[in-house]
């Protein structure tokens, strides 16, 4: 919207607008990937899956919102063509719309898998995976923040919350399989839950992933703590008699 | 490297070397990415656990030529401030270096699963993993040629070939369920093939990105033929009969 009054300092510009408008597209749609993760959790430990059919037409609105965002940024870099500090910001708001984009994908994948799930009896109580949910959109929603502050320190933050994501990941994939393996009945769920698990882990990454570049962003130089722990599960083993192993990396 | 000869037509700009090089990066960026996934899957199926921990280690080359083609892109739009075609071509270089860099992190995934694999018998001849991994990895080849040569036919045509790796994926899922109904005794490395055939999907998925950015550089708009069928497995369950059935969606 042109305005016709003229140019003050207590005038917004037009381009200090489309940072604005860019920066409450993020937020939009972080909010946006927040509410399908919590959906997506709270369908499958409510068995829900008409609201798991729900969730899953409704990332097509991320995919979306993501577009806009693109053709908004590439537009303010064409049209405006930022430098220094702005620039460095629209290239984030770029990289950063294309990791909510990919939460939104682990999140429909999420309700995909609770409608198979819910085909099964319970295996069990499914403490550990809402547990992992709620620390991620915690750490999404303090990235969020960091992002419209600019708040280098709380962004740190969020990176290092990663590591107890990871914790209680590696946990739940050991107890997982020896639910496989008391009763092979199990296994069609427990394989499904495996993958929930294992999209909210990667979860975490991206946020993680977000959280560096929202520091990036801020101060112009990288995090320079030592990276938290990732999964490990990748180097658990189980042996024969159901006892779990990890090997120490 | 600035030229102390006369502009003529046929001296390269440097602006025009600056593009050059980005493309370069891209392809060696893209090289080394194939170059761990083959090596990846060949120390899977050769049980070569010393392969596979030095595939781990190399996986720091690919994120340290991500951060060089970022900074020389964002380098090109500080100074070079590219419009319309150049502009489109340098945010879709971001994109895809970001694309090639999580190529690279299921590559080293899966040599970390293979050393766990490893350590249990092996469990059934892996065929249609290695099969997976060589279709991702033409799909990566032809990608890179339809980048280099802005050939969005060819680029649409790596977006279809994605349905072959889905439909393998699929099948490949449903045998390892059968494999860890059997014998509980496989359970914990039918765990992670399953996660490993998993990350080769994904790969598949984001060499599709690939392809559609690619198109979309090269065209100006997005491929408008349906998109090819994905994983379905997030809606395949097994009875306790071991018969396993795929819900069409």
């Amino acid at each position: 919207m042109a305005s016709h009054e003229p140019s003050t300092p207590h005038t917004v510009s037009s381009y200090e607008e489309e940072l604005t408008r860019l920066n409450n597209l993020i937020l939009e749609l972080g909010g946006l990937v927040e509410a399908q993760l919590s959906g997506a959790i709270r369908a499958m430990t409510k068995r829900d899956s008409d609201a798991a059919e729900r969730l899953i037409v409704q990332d097509l609105r991320i995919d979306e919102l993501e577009e806009t965002v693109n053709d908004l940024a590439v537009n303010i870099l064409a049209r405006r063509q930022p430098v220094a500090g702005d620039l460095r910001l629209v290239v984030s708001v770029i990289k950063i719309a294309g990791d909510l984009e990919r939460l939104g994908d682990y999140a429909k994948n999420i309700a995909k898998r609770t409608l198979v799930i819910n085909q099964s009896p319970p295996i069990a109580p499914l403490t550990t995976v809402p547990r992992m949910s709620e620390r991620v959109q915690r750490m999404l929603d303090q990235a969020l923040t960091a992002f419209v502050q600019g708040d280098d320190e709380l962004a740190e933050k969020v990176w290092a919350a990663d590591e107890e994501v990871d914790e209680l990941y590696n946990s739940f994939f050991r107890e997982l399989l020896t639910y496989m393996m008391e009763d092979p009945r199990n296994i069609s769920a427990a394989a499904h839950l495996l993958f929930v698990a294992k999209n909210i882990e990667r979860m975490g990454d991206l946020v993680t992933n977000i959280a560096e570049r929202i520091y990036f962003t801020a101060t112009g130089h990288q995090i320079e703590a030592e990276r938290p722990k990732r999964d490990v599960t990748s180097l658990t083993d189980v042996s024969d008699d159901g006892a779990v192993t990890t090997e120490t990396p």
